[in-house]
């Protein structure tokens, strides 16, 4: 299921197999949330990007279409025609960055959908209900996402909570893949480590849920509003303690020097809105560094976004083209620049791996990190 | 450069040959205002829904990013990435139908910017000389597009001065064709018939016009207001007066059916932005009718669009699929329609053209005539 294939220092270099396929660690997944990639991408674009991992969310997809309804339809693999891996969250973070009000108790939360303000009830039971409809080959355990900071005392207790609610979520996703009909019997699940930013938390959270039969783990809660320097020091406090023949996840992280430097410290997993959302502003992602593809500057520049990108968007177009659909409003120049930065962190992943493959990953790290998101000087 | 390959009563089949290329006609031209196609589609894209020729609007690229820019940086097909044939339209039907206040004069037309109300003058040898920077393959001719009904003298002189402003187009196009730098050295002229719902003006106008050396003739002003009844008339009284050696394009027509009944009148040459402008809004084309892919009913429908369609969406994608994707809001959704519709129109085009080649054109005209608007019962 896992196999770390090399180390340096503290980075691993891995393979992770699941129903749909396999990928190759470290790996970024690239993020379509209602079950397509925002800015026009479908599922077949993200295998000529060379996207590894698809990820899709619970919380929407349970309020649109449905899950009942992605399930009479085969699946969302299916439904939205990826037949590689991909991970679904566990509706936890949008639950609570999404929706208005909202009630915890012991059983789940009670939240108001954010498009029509109807109540719905999530708790564990649900969401692993709701992620074994979508069929998906990852599914994560619900959990608590606290913003950053948090009181130590709510932060305590809302663990506490949060590793009960995994224990629900083992006992449930077993009994749901058992179930005649079930779309992915093969379905893996991830916990999730808590603790906002008490390393002291965040490492007895780790000891407890590392003891649960889990497929792998994620560290939650960060780049929620606590300073880098902050995210880097939880990492380090967690990673001794995260089982080491398991993939471990560091969630929605981040920039491409967060994730040379979460790979350093160990992490095998990430996703990030960032890229695409980046993208569809005009802020594109070069070797380089970044440049924001609007500027008037770029007005008769003949060259591709990045002289040395093989993407699609950089094999055809001029940066002059793309500049001038952003500035006609045209949807195509949301599509390319989306394209453009998907491959860009899916490359990025790739040097890395060849990086680790070579035992040059100290190198890399020194020559990249902390410069890619600079504005580009090209 | 044009040949007509078979007739059927007045239906033609033939190829047409321009600098980038050979179109087999009758063709549908594929509508790219910007340089881009709505609804996030590439160059790229329409190689792979069958479009022949591209078509771009020079009042647009004019304003944005203006045809300077375009000319610098190699012309549109470089700026796009299209190397098949493309059309430029004049820059006249949306001077008059998207412009602001506009004073029209011998010398040409005064408008007001669309995007920031700029005054802007634009005569025939600027849009000659604005097509030729963007070097399209076919340059269409300036002429005042006027909307139906209008007065017969107003018709009548508009007319007249459309005929001088041809002359005045052949001139200065064939100068810029001639001059060194020019883009597209082998840049071809359409000439337009005007005349309104006036028969026996369109009649006297084709005939001035036909004694000028174009490449093709369009009839321009109708599917402005008039019935189709009277469209279908004027097509009919012009066309006898068209020649018979050079290509006929119907500008902005139209349904399929529409379509169908011109090309059994002797037209060659059409384009719409319906196809594109129906996706966007979820009502797409099928050989069963037509449908509003965002209705109730197809939410758990797993067909295609259309079962008989081996567009690329259609070999993909669910109805049920396509209908989240618009309720959701995603881009994506815009997209597959928009590629869907414009296969359907460019396979229509083939289906006819086969029809003609075998000698039943007029079966298929009575089989799908005025039946492929309708609501589909599937």
């Amino acid at each position: 299921m896992f196999e770390v294939l090399k180390t340096e220092g503290r980075a691993r270099r891995g393979v992770f197999t699941c129903p749909h396929g396999t990928a190759q660690t470290p790996v970024f997944m690239n993020v379509g949330t209602q079950g397509a990639i925002k800015g026009a991408v479908s599922a077949h674009d993200l295998r000529e990007i060379g996207c590894q991992i698809e990820l899709s969310n619970t919380y929407h997809l349970h309020l649109r279409p449905g899950d009942g309804v992605v399930k009479e339809l085969g699946g969302l693999h299916r439904f939205m025609d990826w037949d590689g891996p991909m991970l679904t969250d566990s509706g936890g973070f949008q639950v609570f960055s999404l929706s208005g009000l909202r009630k915890i108790t012991e059983e789940g939360v009670t939240f108001a959908s954010h498009i029509d303000g109807r109540r719905i009830f999530m708790g564990p039971e649900e969401s692993m209900s709701i992620q074994s409809n979508l069929g998906s080959d990852i599914a994560m355990a619900f959990d608590e996402c606290i913003e950053n900071p948090a009181p130590r005392d709510y932060v305590q207790r809302s663990c506490d909570r949060t590793a009960r609610w995994l224990e629900r979520c083992v006992a449930e996703h077993r009994r749901l893949s058992a179930l005649p009909g079930c779309v992915n019997p093969g379905q893996l699940l991830f916990g999730i480590n808590q603790g906002g930013t008490y390393p002291d938390i965040r490492v007895a959270h780790m000891e407890q849920i590392a003891a649960q039969p889990c497929d792998g783990f994620a560290i939650g809660g960060l780049a929620v509003g606590e300073p880098t320097e902050v995210m880097y020091e939880i990492i380090d406090a967690v990673e001794p303690h995260m089982p080491a023949d398991r993939p471990r996840y560091l969630m929605g992280v981040g920039t491409p020097s967060n994730i040379i430097e979460a790979v350093a410290r160990g992490v095998d997993f990430f996703d990030c809105v960032m890229p695409a959302r980046n993208a569809r502003h005009g802020k594109l992602f070069t070797w380089h560094g970044t440049l924001n593809i609007k500027n008037e500057k770029f007005k008769l520049d003949r060259r591709p976004i990045d002289p040395d990108c093989q993407c699609p968007v950089c094999r055809s177009f001029s940066r002059a083209y793309l500049r001038h659909l952003f500035v006609a409003g045209e949807m195509l120049a949301m599509r390319l620049a989306v394209l453009h930065n998907l491959y860009f962190y899916n490359e990025l992943m790739a040097r890395i791996r060849q990086a680790l493959d070579e035992g040059r990953f100290a190198a890399f790290r020194t020559e990249h990190s902390g410069r890619l998101e600079n504005v580009s000087e090209l």
